[in-house]
């Protein structure tokens, strides 16, 4: 008999996996991913705190038991001093904010459901949308972040034609990949938006803590008071992405069901532990500090080293913060092309399609400065400058 | 317009959780969860591991990647030793064995497929079987575990009506809850069944490492030659629950798939690499010998106990190891009834209800002699023998 029947349907076919981060070979100036410093890990300090764990509260921490309360009341703590109104049952603590993300249709989609996601995106996130069984729905996005007039016009014309979308993904604070911030008029619309057509808003706000410059706006999920706005958070950009932590603020209605589709349970008695005694006394927020300094940095130091190597019909958009800086390519040119050319010459980057859903993205593209050091920013930006000069 | 409206349909309904361990209160002696011995937790092993992994491997530790190679070559050599022809390929690191019990469903089950499952079972695992859509199908056991003479009278109804059972659960080392460790002409038994009626069979092996006395036996995968058998294994039981972290040993179709529906990635670089390094230099088997004399002294120390507190009529199976005790009433008597009386006089257990999917188990109940001192168990089980004594 064979084997592969036993197979459910859903499980019959193994997609190839679509991307993901991996360390660039030594040689190889590497901008396509959004990994972390590894210079600011506060290694230190989290040993101390699995010192702590390990000597205080090692019975607890490491026997059966559910994610450490602590930890849930500190994001909880973080959240409402960012103007949200979170209490623990608004909380999920979870693997990385990833995981909630790809929890999200289990919870929302059924087969043909519509999410409305911005162009361009997190393919990361998207992925596991369509993997869901979701119709994409591209919103075009400028530097303003996504287009919200464009976003009425969908939702008008899906109306009309009787169908509600599920959910809005939407990355409106140092956007992945375009490092746009959307303003507050736009803010308020879009939060108006989706609760007068009754869709459920998903702010993916992972690079929110990492303003370089200028004043915060309120997040989606602060200017919600309905329930129609839902916020992924991680400490994957604040402290360290090994860690794989992350979590969901959510109405409670929506925190049950992604607990229910986390089929593993807890997220550990001993990481979640390890990392609020981290996070106690202000640590945290004194670490972020240091990590805006530095991220500020090397984003100048991009920009110069852009403005110096790249031919002027280049237009790079200058981020307020977070990991990234998007580059849009004169008329004519390709990332795709443009990409063999600056691996050639030992420099790599995201090119646009990736962060599409759609095929669009050819004439533009990612450049993390997160993981480089400065020293090697100004190189690797030096190499894509000749790469472009050589299209 | 309703938000209720928004989720999908296998999310309209929250059901309230069967049972999950907890921390029993102070003045309760619990014997009702498996529970591991807070005593030897390696405290002080495990804070030298996350300090040589901060010391020395930092930056990959801390950063995006995936589950740490070396850890799973770890298990990989560990299943060798036990006779499993265990590569790379064949391994999945996940949050606990949980995880891998929790996706099975995912891969293998269509709505109304047939799972076969031991009674009494591990609820823990049978529940996820039910909830992802499997029929249950009860195979009987006794002393020597699963009645395979049965099972092949199953298997041979159902291809007569022109059913095949997707997977068979069993727990053939070490039994939970009945402590039963299946014989080897039963366990060949059972590999020739699933190879011959194309069964997958999903060998739990949580306890296996835990035995206190008599000759290993070879487990159902070290049996198998030809991939229908897939094993699941923990730390949890051997290093600390804790920790959640696990692993499936399966044929390489089923791992790619778990690995699909393990939606949030890898287990995490940090804490893959903390438990490798643990690992290394034979320190997990010294610590596992330690355990096995720490668990063979409470066995004895709970047998004797009941020896001299339970009435005669009550039979207790005597585990060759693992973490449970398994107590049959004289006819007539009810675990339900009796529970109420033992929590009266301040212990508890697990009554054999919560062990079948089918509402079987009242004239039975199971004790962990894992968690509580050795000084506790006595009083407890004296507790427990009043109580018998009250109906």
């Amino acid at each position: 008999m064979r084997f592969e029947d036993l197979f459910a349907a859903r499980a019959r076919n193994v997609p190839t996996p679509l991307y993901g981060p991996s360390q660039p070979p030594r040689d190889l100036i590497s901008f396509a991913y959004g990994l972390a410093d590894p210079d600011l890990f506060p290694r230190a300090d989290l040993l101390a705190a699995t010192a702590q764990v390990l000597e205080e509260d090692a019975a607890a921490a490491l026997n059966y038991g559910p994610t450490y309360a602590r930890l849930r009341e500190q994001i909880a703590t973080r959240l409402r001093e960012r103007g949200i109104e979170a209490e623990d049952e608004h909380i999920l603590v979870s693997y990385g904010s990833g995981q909630i993300l790809a929890l999200l249709p289990q919870v929302f989609i059924d087969s043909g459901d519509i999410v409305l996601i911005e162009g361009p995106s997190f393919m990361g996130a998207v992925r596991h949308f369509a993997d869901g069984g979701a119709r994409l729905v591209t919103v075009p996005t400028d530097a303003d972040g996504m287009d919200v007039d464009a976003l009425e016009r969908i939702l008008i014309d899906l109306r009309r034609q009787g169908t509600r979308p599920k959910l809005i993904y939407t990355i409106p604070t140092f956007h992945n990949p375009t490092g746009a911030t959307m303003p507050l008029v736009r803010r308020q619309k879009l939060v108006a938006l989706a609760a007068e057509h009754g869709v459920l808003i998903a702010e993916d706000d992972a690079y929110g803590d990492l303003r370089f410059e200028g004043q915060p706006l309120p997040s989606l999920a602060a200017l919600d008071s309905e329930g129609w706005v839902m916020q992924v958070g991680t400490f994957s950009k604040i402290l360290a992405p090994g860690l794989r932590m992350g979590w969901a603020y959510a109405r409670p209605e929506i925190i049950q069901r992604l607990a229910l589709f986390k089929v593993e349970g807890s997220s550990g008695p001993f990481l979640t532990r390890v990392i609020a005694h981290y996070c106690q006394d202000g640590r945290l927020d004194a670490h972020i500090q240091e990590l805006i300094a530095l991220y500020r940095h090397k984003r100048d130091v991009m920009l110069e080293a852009i403005a110096r190597e790249f031919p002027p019909g280049v237009r790079a958009l200058r981020p307020a913060g977070g990991f990234y800086i998007w580059c849009r390519l004169p008329p004519g040119l390709s990332a795709t092309a443009l990409l063999a050319q600056a691996e050639a010459r030992g420099a790599t980057f995201l090119p646009g399609t990736r962060c599409f859903a759609d095929g669009q993205g050819d004439d533009a593209f990612r450049l993390a400065f997160s993981f480089q050091p400065a020293t090697q920013i100004a190189e690797g930006i030096a190499r894509i400058g000749a790469a472009l000069r050589a299209l």
